[in-house]
């Protein structure tokens, strides 16, 4: 259910998710047992009193979401598990059965298909998902994983992206940047033999493109213990999910630029490769950290629960109302707005 | 989850199934919760003691499933929308929450997507089925509609493909083949002022190929009365699927080919283009009508709920025990085996 940009010029011009919200608008018809259908990590629904399924789908595509050059077929299957992995874990819910529907062109062999069967049950398995099935069929181009993964959250507990309020704090998973860094390295270096001469930095940055985390056992903790307001997935980069969130939840927000969590290996890759640290934090997608909003009243708590589910947790801003925007203040002081577009759906 | 036997000829040496099995052998671990994994119409999870959900997946091509030259990107999203709710009639279930991954390849205008839209909802509200969302990527070339499906069914009651039983009856709904004539049809005329000029016979059957109906009042029915032993829905013609259902009940069938039920509009279509109506009918996927079975004892109640519910039931056979294989009885009272693959499988 992330929603990408990664649309042909011919609908670009619906703007980046004014297709979503048309369709939306026209067939988002709901029964009453659906509580959140198009427009969150996923969509809940109410099976019974004591049930709320979460539902997501994510669709892969080659040359668009990966590419073969440098990814091998269990990166790619690894990537695409985490994707939706992520979006449960955004949600706060346990993930449980997956569904997978392959579209295979030619040049893929038996070995290449099962290898990214083995990359996305890695995963899975890991976040202890069942695989239920799924299709396969030809293409005539370029190899497509679609994959709907289904889980489990308390009724009413589950982290929407929609109840963020005026004077909460912003906060992040991990360190962010390195994805995009990662896959900036391993597109200069094609073949295996030159990604083995990389440095150790470099490697860690490899690695947290081609093997990042979803922050599940957090999202469970902050959902049971109702612990944040709002909670998405960095699937876009911090500001253009920042102002998914900002927009569903009809505030606006303030980013502290030098609060945002860098790690030592993307300090050092942006100054060899000439390129701004934070730019990259702020634009660089797929990190699959979480951001999310908690009253000012859970600040210990937090500290408390990122040190014994060893996740680095960061406060990074605050929520402040609709009429401010979203701004990035600098550490020389200055103020910057950083998403200038979608405002109109929200600032009336 | 239709099994689609559209693979690549790299893919082809591991056989028309051989493929999902071998997943099936090497991920398909399961939880205590998954009454039934990969390979039937569905998935069925018991979610608790009162709730069994059935879940499926099917993903469908640009020039494999569909052709733009001679289908509407409504006729598209329809036909799309038929083959997951036929796999959820099979199983005897509600079908209740939709889930659409689209990749969109340049040359589609949004007009275009959203006729995609309308098609599968104009399927899905008519079936009482709700849209939760999706996921819309650009791809390379060629729209890919993948499609999940999720229904309720009471549990235990679901109907699988693997209890048929020794001495049940054969039967399928509806007439056969038709959708396949329909096709025909539509590939030999394909500006719309050709299809206009159709006789009526001809324009019965392309309605029946674009227009498919899924036989969800009967499989409810079948399920809720438990009046079928087993049953599927017919993608790959009625020996391919009658096939499936005995290699996942271990047992052979006898099919009476002058009993298979055949409209006039497909029997005048072959008398005119010098063709078998049997062996379209045998072979012609995705009629999604349904194939179960069903004890003897069952069969003037069947008669009673064909005409309540205004479906043609028809008797096309019985099953017998694994060694018979499956035989099909031509009218002049010789027998043929249809289906020589697979027999390994079920013969031991």
């Amino acid at each position: 259910m992330t929603s990408h940009s990664h649309l042909p010029a011919s609908l670009a011009r619906l703007g980046e998710f004014g297709l979503i919200q048309e369709i939306q608008r026209r067939f988002g018809r709901t029964d009453r047992s659906v509580v959140k259908g198009i427009g969150d990590d996923t969509a809940i629904v109410n099976i019974n009193a004591k049930t709320s399924l979460l539902l997501t789908t994510d669709l892969l595509a080659e040359d668009i979401h990966f590419d073969r050059q440098i990814h091998t077929c269990e990166q790619i299957g690894y990537r695409a598990a985490v994707a939706n992995l992520s979006d449960i874990a955004a949600m706060g819910g346990t993930p449980l059965y997956a569904l997978v529907a392959l579209a295979i062109p030619p040049g893929y062999s038996p070995r290449d298909i099962c290898n990214v069967y083995a990359g996305l049950m890695q995963a899975f398995k890991h976040a202890g998902v069942s695989l239920l099935g799924g299709d396969t069929s030809a293409a005539m181009h370029g190899l497509i994983i679609s994959i709907t993964l289904i889980g489990r959250a308390q009724p009413n507990a589950a982290l929407r992206r929609d109840r963020a309020r005026i004077g909460d704090h912003l906060y992040v998973t991990g360190t962010l940047g390195d994805a995009r860094a990662g896959l900036q390295i391993l597109k200069t270096c094609k073949s295996l033999k030159k990604q083995k001469r990389l440095r150790k930095d470099e490697r860690f940055l490899v690695q947290r493109h081609l093997r990042p985390t979803p922050r599940i056992a957090l999202g469970l903790h902050l959902a049971e213990r109702q612990r944040a307001t709002a909670a998405l997935d960095i699937s876009d980069g911090l500001s253009g999910d920042v102002a998914h969130l900002c927009q569903q939840s009809k505030v606006g927000a303030l980013i502290m630029a030098n609060a945002i969590p860098l790690s030592p290996a993307l300090q050092a890759y942006a100054a060899k490769s000439r390129q701004d640290a934070r730019a990259l934090a702020l634009s660089g997608g797929e990190d699959f950290e979480l951001i999310f909003t908690s009253p000012r009243s859970s600040r210990d708590e937090l500290a408390r629960v990122a040190r014994r589910l060893a996740v680095k947790i960061t406060c990074v801003g605050e929520i402040k109302p609709p009429s401010f925007g979203i701004q990035l203040k600098h550490p020389d002081g200055s103020y910057r707005k950083v998403i200038k577009t979608s405002y109109d759906h929200f600032s009336a």
